[in-house]
Order: C-alpha cells, then structure tokens, then sequence
C-alpha cells in the first residue's frame, strides 16, 4: 500500500494564490524566508507529461512568482528548481537567496555553512501582490 | 578585478548543440550520466531579466533535453534547477536521476548517500537526438 501523495493530500498549507490548474504556497522556513512552492494540481511527474499550454500556463506563475519576490524582497538572487525525486508530483520551489542565508553560495540542500540569518515575510502583502501579478487559467 | 565569468569564457565545454540565443554543454561527470546543461548565451543573471519570447526561447530547449534524455536514458527522474549563485550567468540544470545514483532521492548538491552506479552516455546519439528535436532560434 503506497502512502497517499503530500501534494495531492496536503496536511496543511499556507496557500497565497491558486487557480483550478496550480497554487503557489509559502514554505514556512525561517531560514529562507519568501521560499514559494509553485505546485500543479493534478499529479503529474514531469514537465514533459503536461501539454504545452499546461506547461506555458505553469511557467507563467513561476516567473510571476519570481518577479514578485525579486520586487518585494529582492534577493541577492532566485534559486528555480523542479526535483521531485521524493514526491513525484510536480512543484516548482522559488527561493530567494541572501549571502548571509545559512547555505549561500551553495544551493539550499547543500551542508550549512552558517546559522544563517532568518528574516520575517509580510504573508498578506505577498499574497496582494500576487493576486495583481499572476494570471489565472 | 573580477575573474572572467566562466559561462562566458569557457574553459572547455562538450557543446551537444547550439544556436544564437543558447547551448546545450554535456556536463562531465560520470556519476551524473547524461547531466547537461543548457546555457544563455548572453550575460543575464534571471530568468525574469529575459524577455518573454526569450524565455519561451530557453525553455523549449530545457523542454527538449528533458524529452531526449527520458527517451533516451529511462532516468526514474528528472531534476531541473536554475540556480546561478556561484555563477550568476542563467544557465539551467538538466539532470537524469537514477535510484542508484551517489544521492538519490536527495538533490545532488546534497551529501552523498553511497558511492553511486556510473553508467556511460552515447555523445554521438545524443548530439543526434539534440539536433532532430531542438528548434533553432
């Protein structure tokens, strides 16, 4: 028996924006503070197994996503990656990055190189500014 | 004096495919089989700093190695990631995970789990499936 997938199922979840095909979650860590997963509804594994419409339309959120944290934190630069190797349900993780965060210049599933210096997140002005920025399907 | 950016003065790539806007490099290492990565031409550090037929641009070629690496390697994932911290010159990861590799299920920039299964990659195959599959700019 296979243990029901996290992002079909999520245990809870800081949703800022969602449309019938993708929501954009915050990732309540401290230490990377304005970290957005971008997550496709439906469980799909790759990003060649959606259509190219699909594929435009979750992109689109991701960049949106991006300038939206380039503009209200702006970071010293965003990390994209789409891994899935643990859960195979396609999501994006939009991260700023700080020199002073506890793995930069290293990606974020590196070793610590620090405590890292964590910083607050106004949720209700991210989710505003994303509800002006995002285009939904 | 800052050092000359490596993307932009390679020291030695194995160039896989390229047009005007984009390359695609092999990345060697034998842990990684098939690890490529497809580099913008120009000095940009973000995705959002692209125009958007630019980024469309990019993508579909991220999209092709994607699709030329399933097809070709059978990879139980594929991880994509554009970072850039060290290199603030957008370049995107292209990375065929295997269960038997040195980290997974974790990111590679993790520690390593075991000594991880090498497997060797046909160059001349996939610079072939590169070209049928990569559309020009």
């Amino acid at each position: 028996m296979n243990a029901p997938c996290p992002l079909c199922q999520p245990d809870r979840e800081t949703v800022l924006w969602q449309d019938r095909l993708a929501r954009v979650v915050l990732v309540d860590d401290p230490a990377y503070p304005g970290f957005c997963r971008v997550i496709w509804q439906a469980h799909v594994a790759e990003m060649t197994d959606l259509a190219p419409a699909q594929r435009r339309h979750l992109m689109g959120l991701v960049w949106g996503v991006e300038t939206v944290l380039r503009q209200t934190l702006q970071p010293a630069k965003i990390n994209l990656a789409s891994l899935g190797n643990q859960v195979p349900h396609l999501h994006w993780h939009v991260i700023p990055r700080f020199a002073d965060d506890a793995t930069f210049p290293d990606a974020i599933w590196a070793a610590r190189r620090r405590p890292g210096v964590t910083r607050g997140v106004d949720v209700a002005a991210l989710r505003e500014a994303l509800q002006m920025v995002l285009p939904a399907a």
